[in-house]
């Protein structure tokens, strides 16, 4: 008898039929004598609806209300997922974030937990039931409702299954586990049986949907044992641990890619001390996250530099810029969209030198100029021109000998959250 | 400067356009220097969109799940009022019943507030804030979302209005105020400036659906005064209070009627002691329960007796009455439908020997037979056909002197919660 939390998305309880078979699938683990907390996202669009709606009262609507709002979706999918677990015969309750035990800090949106205090679970798996968590949710100190951002629901899970000691914290999705590339780019992509925390942070963080990065770091950071697996079928999924055994020759486990990308150049910056602190500070100031840094030789006492952000902060990023330049006297500030970051990601790529100029190659064999480059221990990632993305990713695929014989079928979308 | 508990009930705030128009009332009352609590429901069919969704994947939920998905009907609807209000320019904050410190028994789908408990409503007062305050719901001393069943805003708003010391409450609805009778039936019903909380009490346990009685007995217990009013204009609506001046010469101040009855007869019921409460117990045991009481003279030590159940538990009843058959002999049981309830409501009553009489002569010039009456201070009811019930009405309106001439225009379907 093992303990079990188990995470559905919301694209595996999107309608009523699906929230049946997902408490099917509870049931029978439950079935087969191990003990079980599900945490649920907001059922399919509820969130996106919700937010859709509060546009039409309000352009900028305070960060307070819409946790207010937006936790609701999550407290509909549990009481729904639980009432379907009682017409199958099993007792289940559900708890909302602040019922569970999920203190924050007092932030809107993107709270951290700061503690998790799970008697009431502890009770009520002690009676035998199935309890179900709202996911992506908490309470403050002082009683406010928050919320844990986009992928919330997997941090929830995975904190969760430190909190009470899980054996395994399954994650449920649309696809069958964790891909060396995305199966709708490259058709005989494979599925990865196993791979380490610090591989999958890295293609969380770069753009592979199906784990948030802050739930694996959780993971890594709290040695939870996860399994990305499909809710539509019984296979064996990813298993994300500590250690994983290296295939033979596969150096890179996965290629993955991040289209919501734009790059900000600063051309002609004074080069004195400080000046580059002035400018990161200004932008982490004005939230905007920035990401590669590159900056090129200086010449005659200026240097250009150049950096990315995410698509949505373009503007804010420039203006920022603007803002500052009565402190940092500059020539001229750019940006640059339709671009992708394209990264490779292995554990074994520190021991095994050239593979990162295998990667630029194949690049320039496509005839695309690589723009800005990063690395790390485990992966290298290339910012080029969006155009040529799917050539790139199948012939990084193939070089990288990752292709399969098999062909992968997909299902519907990724479950975001 | 007044302080003010404004209720908007579902219709109110139906869509956003309306939430918009109800965000603008109460920033003109913000604005006009009073403070503001407002009360609100669930968005227009938003709850019972929900209970067809649970229908769907329970055919019998359990309660405490129930409250946890309806609950989220409020929660929208305080976040986007709340969100609509800042948009005007004005500081609002949302509170769940639980943050609002309604504390309940510890019953789900219709507990009773034990206590409330308004420090962060008094804080956020004190911050000049608009506080939302999501009616219907509370929490449990073990910190379980309770709800107080369909009117339950109502409760929440009279509840909040005494334990904050507010000045009036006023209850904001589609008509505009307390009628005479439904204006939908009599074109010329008066709309009452003022009535007192018996005859309000009694009008709301009839069927006029404006005001849940529970609302009224709370109202009545703490002294609130109440006032009912139109969402969509500034008419003076009608005040609801402990002592009325009396119009000359009407003794009627209303005529209810309610459709959701049925009689349930039983007939050679044995003369014996305990008997009736026998019956009477085994219905309180299933929830059933029972408004209009009758029995028959006895005859060879065997009587008849009915009584009226709502409709929805006839079948109920019918099976309790058979259940208990070993413990009470009796010939048969038989149950009616299609029939009202109808009523004449005044607190001259008493006081004016004939007005009952009126009634039945009313109603029995219209061919219609009488199949049971109850009547206590200030109300008589009889039990009959809903054939005529129309023609009944007026004419009882016409009789107790109670038509005006003036043409009521009514506008959407009533608030039930």
């Amino acid at each position: 008898m093992a303990l079990y939390v188990m995470k559905f998305g919301g694209s595996s309880v999107g309608d009523t039929e699906r929230m049946k078979r997902v408490a099917k699938r509870i049931v029978e683990k439950k079935e087969a004598g191990h003990r079980c907390v599900v945490v649920v996202s907001a059922m399919g669009d509820t969130t996106d609806d919700l937010i859709d709606q509060s546009k039409l009262l309000n352009s900028n609507p305070p960060a307070r209300e819409m946790d207010m709002l937006l936790t609701t979706g999550e407290q509909i999918s549990v009481a729904l997922l639980s009432m379907a677990i009682h017409q199958q015969g099993h007792d289940a309750i559900s708890f909302t974030g602040w019922q569970a035990g999920f203190r924050t800090e007092a932030v809107h949106s993107k709270a951290r937990i700061t503690d998790i205090q799970p008697e009431r679970i502890d009770a009520a798996l002690n009676d035998g039931k199935i309890v179900v968590v709202a996911g992506f949710q908490g309470m403050s100190e002082d009683g406010e409702i928050t919320t844990f951002g986009r992928g919330g629901s997997d941090t929830t899970a995975v904190a969760l299954a430190a909190a009470i000691n899980a054996d395994v914290c399954e994650i449920y999705t649309d696809v069958d586990g964790i891909y060396s590339t995305d199966p709708r780019i490259v058709k005989c992509a494979r599925k990865l049986d196993e791979i380490s925390y610090d591989e999958m942070l890295e293609l969380a963080n770069l753009g592979a949907a199906v784990l948030h990065p802050r739930a694996v770091e959780y993971a890594k950071h709290h040695k939870v044992r996860l399994v990305v697996r499909s809710s539509f079928n019984h296979n064996e999924g990813t298993v994300v641990k500590e250690e994983t055994v290296m295939e033979q020759g596969v150096v890179v486990s996965g290629i993955a890619f991040d289209k919501n990308v734009a790059r900000i150049s600063i051309l002609g910056v004074p080069d004195l001390p400080g000046v580059l602190a002035k400018v990161f500070t200004a932008l982490a100031d004005a939230g905007v996250n920035v990401d590669i840094i590159v900056q090129s030789g200086v010449q005659n006492g200026k240097a250009d530099f150049s950096f990315t952000v995410t698509l949505t902060d373009t503007e804010l990023a420039v203006q920022v810029i603007n803002n500052i330049r009565g402190e940092v006297p500059y020539d001229n500030v750019t940006s640059e969209t339709n671009l992708v970051k394209v990264s490779i990601v292995g554990a074994g790529m520190v021991s095994n030198p050239g593979v990162a100029a295998k990667m630029f190659e194949v690049i320039s064999q496509q005839g695309v100029s690589i723009k800005m480059v990063s690395t790390s221990e485990i992966k290298t990632s290339c910012v080029v021109d969006s155009e040529k993305l799917h050539d790139i990713i199948r012939e990084l695929h193939t070089a990288y000998g990752l292709d399969t014989a098999a062909q992968v079928v997909v299902g519907g979308p990724q479950d975001r959250r």
